[in-house]
């Protein structure tokens, strides 16, 4: 394991690169509220650019940093370091949402040791809201005030809320099916969430997230965050997360035991 | 049709009424994100107190201040009043979002002459954010900073954003066959939104919102912050939309004749 100052060393510098990245992502995010951004000939993207300026500071800001580092993002080429640490970083995930204005667009970063991710920050600029997971705990951030984050118990699937980004668009048809049966049996559906649904997992508000088709850099920073808060993530078959695909995190572990028959039936079919 | 002094009074008032509102439904919104608020038996449900009590301080202040107006709200039974204003109101629209911790859930104020919706306000508190139309304007209030709300010029149905709530909860299946046509056809689609869906179409974000099942308080505010930025919202028949039901917004009117077929195919079958 590596010693506690080493892992607060990088916590401290992520939360000042999550910091940073803001000043990237927020601007670009607010102007597209009253830029007349599309024409009959095509759309401008101002994501793009904000997505590829934003994951550059990051990478620019770990290199200088911690040099031997590894670097894993969604716009660039692996960087392959000289030790035992990793970073995976989503500059902008919910891209879409970003798009639409709608704030729950957030910055991944995760840090791991070993290919273990043991530190996630997930930040909501637009919210102002920062989720961190790391040495078993899990608190939120806005501005100097630190809140500690747990999540609900929920025992039965009738009484969970779930979300999904976005059902149709994400799952196969054979998934869908799955999901519907959970969907059909628990309390109420909230979509639309990407990452934020995971920080509100975190935050007790919800209680069972279902996708599939993640990248690492989607899912490898919310999980010291779940675990921080009480929760659990797996694949739907049960394995480790970390490396994205169908995920199914639950506030309370003892829901997985409810939902993996429904998802298992899918992955046999 | 009634002097501008008359509408301004209104407004004024219905503005007033919304930042009052707050002060009961955002303490309740935010002490949801540390509650312990469910046990083994059942649930306890925040969102219903708070919504009722809202409901009643904006009857009261109505009451108040124009004693002869109409009053129709979610929670209570209608008012009925002696002159041409009415008065629709949803104290707390998207209570899923309000329970899960999502911060696009609204107050809604409409208000008609002769039945015709001609101020509405959607506030939401959570986002520091009021979207008002009235007097043939719409504009985005932040604080007591107003920007003006212009929708976005979208003639193909390619390049249109689209929102829906909860599709698989909201739409029959012969709708969501219909709708799924249309996703299929856009360029992409963001759910979950409720009311926010329609302040983004104004403020050109989003470009078309389909949905089913709605009650006039649920679109009734809309209608006039719509129509003030340059988009059209009718049922899927193309009728009036202050009877609520199947509806669709476009934030350039031009994409209403794009969706229509698929719409009243539906209808037809």
């Amino acid at each position: 394991m590596p010693n506690p100052s080493q892992i607060e060393n990088r916590l401290d510098a992520a939360c000042n690169m999550a910091a940073q990245a803001r000043t990237l992502t927020l601007p670009a995010f607010v102007s597209g509220l009253c830029a007349e951004n599309k024409n009959e000939t095509g759309v401008f993207d101002p994501v793009t650019k904000a997505d590829k300026d934003t994951e550059l500071l990051l990478r620019k800001l770990i290199e200088k940093n911690f040099p031997g580092d590894s670097i894993v993002g969604e716009e660039y080429p692996n960087k392959i370091g000289n030790n035992d640490w990793s970073w995976c970083l989503d500059p902008i995930d919910g891209t879409r949402a970003f798009v639409a204005g709608v704030p729950v667009w957030s910055t991944l970063i995760a840090i791991s040791y070993q290919t273990e991710p043991i530190i996630g920050i997930i930040d909501h600029p637009a919210l102002n809201e920062r989720y961190i997971g790391a040495l078993g705990k899990a608190w939120r951030e806005n501005d100097r005030k630190r809140t500690p984050l747990k999540t609900q118990n929920c025992t039965r699937l009738n009484d969970a809320v779930l979300s999904c980004t976005e059902p149709m668009a994400m799952l196969s048809s054979g998934q869908l099916a799955a999901y519907e049966m959970i969907r059909r049996t628990a309390r109420f559906t909230r979509l639309g969430l990407d990452a934020y649904a995971y920080a509100l997992t975190a935050a007790g508000r919800i209680d069972l997230v279902i996708e599939a088709g993640l990248a690492p850099y989607d899912i490898q920073s919310h999980i010291p965050i779940i675990k921080g808060a009480g929760g659990a993530v797996t694949t739907w078959s049960g394995g480790n997360a970390k490396n994205g695909g169908a995920i199914v995190c639950a506030g309370d572990p003892r829901l997985l035991e409810q939902v993996y028959p429904y998802l298992q039936r899918e992955l046999d079919s």
